[in-house]
């Protein structure tokens, strides 16, 4: 064993794009590729986009496990859920296996709300596994997106966790509705000021469809000159945020209290925004550690024993 | 005066269509005009859309009054808004002059919630005027649309409203987002069963994100065949209006106790969407007069003294 061999490629293959790690026998990065070769994206067949995406890396001699939307229904094989309470034992003995065994696929996870109503994650349950160690305490990771998931997880068992589609609400809503009008093109420079006053809006008491008068309020305090068109996007996006903050903590409370200690884990500049729109909200979180679907992938291939 | 001729031409002129009525010397409906001649859908000048709408009317030797967005600032000739509490007589006393005067413009009404945030409605104030006697109780006026209205009046007096981007919402998130993809084209069968169910979880107890999660639902519902593909958009409609009364509800209770009479009130197949959705969530509301618009604008027109 050289310091520079594959002991495994690690892949994180979503809706939209595709990362591959070639991993270490301490399970360290040494190299990243992606790809915008995302299941919703790809023209040719599943083996031709795994080449396109590895190049030489396809020769390694090591296992490939890979984890997100890849295993869905439309993925390349699928990969039943796991139910909640999931522990990374259970994600290991779960694997699905693709193109003859070559590459290995996680699990998702799936879980029932108090209602009955089912939800499910598909890549964040890796996150999750990579970003916490299997002996840490209650902890809530939140992983920002088009569907962000709230997580309770205990000792790397995954308890149970909730779906908000703040993400996709807002692409919408920015692209289509009348508060897009309203709204200037994103100028990349982002307004705190009318961030905050959103959340702070967002977070407030109300009931659920509070958050259908709240967002006519962005174009009343536009049309009133209260906010500028460029702070529209901006008090938009805390709305959701804060909307969202407020009812996952509601939730949090009633999986048996909200966790000491809560971690974002995520794309950086997505985290960034949620670390704001938390601390707004009067709720301390932590970042997590970058490159957390590979640290995962590393956990469950070990718990799996592809990889020692 | 004989007993056809036109008292009054009353124009409803809103963001997406125009319709015009002739009402006789007691107010009464003589004939209904409309066409898709909505501010925002113009090519030509207003007079030349007025011409077309109005057809030989327009020969009419009668006053002219129009409500609606034609007189906001992207309209004719802009009315500003009155502040609420707003009579009859308020509303009335501020109308616009457009076209040397040959066109009257009824103004919109604004107020502010609770948290200062401003609100708006144009053309719901003319309606809400149509619906309810001058010496009715204190009622509460629900107007479903695009941008839903809850309003409540007493004698004649707006004194209070919100507004809830529940019909924005369903349209973008119907014709955008994953709900969407996930929903069967509309067969135009009304599915009561999927409505009701959507509507009992909007109207959940939940902080207001948990309309964001409560979206997702539809979704996971959808994959584990606990909804069929054709029977989403019902339960997606149902999720929103619930989630739409529930926040209305709370709404009415802070201006001063929900009114005991509850009126739906705007175009016939939304209403009684309207009245199906509020009567699973247990609220009891009657069904308004049709046409509320032309007997509103028969109504400022006697406050204002153009009409008899």
């Amino acid at each position: 064993v050289t310091a520079g061999a594959t002991a495994l490629v690690a892949l994180d293959w979503g809706t939209s794009s595709a990362r591959a790690y070639r991993l270490g026998h301490g399970g360290q990065i040494l190299g990243r590729r992606e790809a915008p070769l995302g299941i919703r994206n790809l023209s040719g067949s599943y083996p031709a986009a795994l080449g396109a995406l590895l190049g030489d890396w396809i020769d390694a001699k090591a296992p490939r496990l890979a984890c997100g939307m890849i295993g869905s229904r439309q993925g390349w094989v699928e990969a039943p859920y796991v139910d909640c309470p999931a522990p990374l034992s259970a994600l290991a003995g779960a694997l699905a296996r693709a193109d003859g065994g070559a590459l290995s696929i996680v699990p998702g996870v799936a879980c029932r709300d108090a209602d009955g109503v089912p939800d499910v994650m598909r890549g964040e349950e890796t996150q999750v596994a990579g970003a916490l160690a299997t002996d840490a305490e209650r902890t809530l990771a939140i992983l920002p997106g088009t569907h962000s998931k709230w997580v309770v997880a205990e000792r790397g068992t995954i308890r149970a966790f909730a779906t908000f589609m703040t993400g996709e609400a807002y692409q919408v809503l920015r692209e289509h509705s009348i508060l897009g009008r309203m709204a200037e093109a994103e100028s990349g420079a982002f307004d705190a000021g009318a961030f905050g006053r959103g959340v702070r809006r967002g977070a407030a008491d109300g009931a659920s469809g509070a958050l259908l008068h709240r967002l006519f309020g962005a174009r009343t305090l536009a049309l009133t000159g209260d906010l500028a068109p460029k702070q529209v996007a901006d008090y938009l996006s805390g709305l959701l945020l804060g909307a969202e903050i407020a009812a996952g903590r509601e939730w949090a409370a009633r999986q048996g209290g909200v966790p000491e200690r809560a971690l974002v884990v995520g794309e950086p500049a997505l985290c960034d925004r949620y670390t704001a729109a938390l601390a707004e909200a009067g709720f301390d979180a932590e970042r997590g550690p970058n490159d957390a679907a590979a640290a995962g992938l590393w956990r469950i291939a070990r718990a799996a024993g592809i990889v020692r």
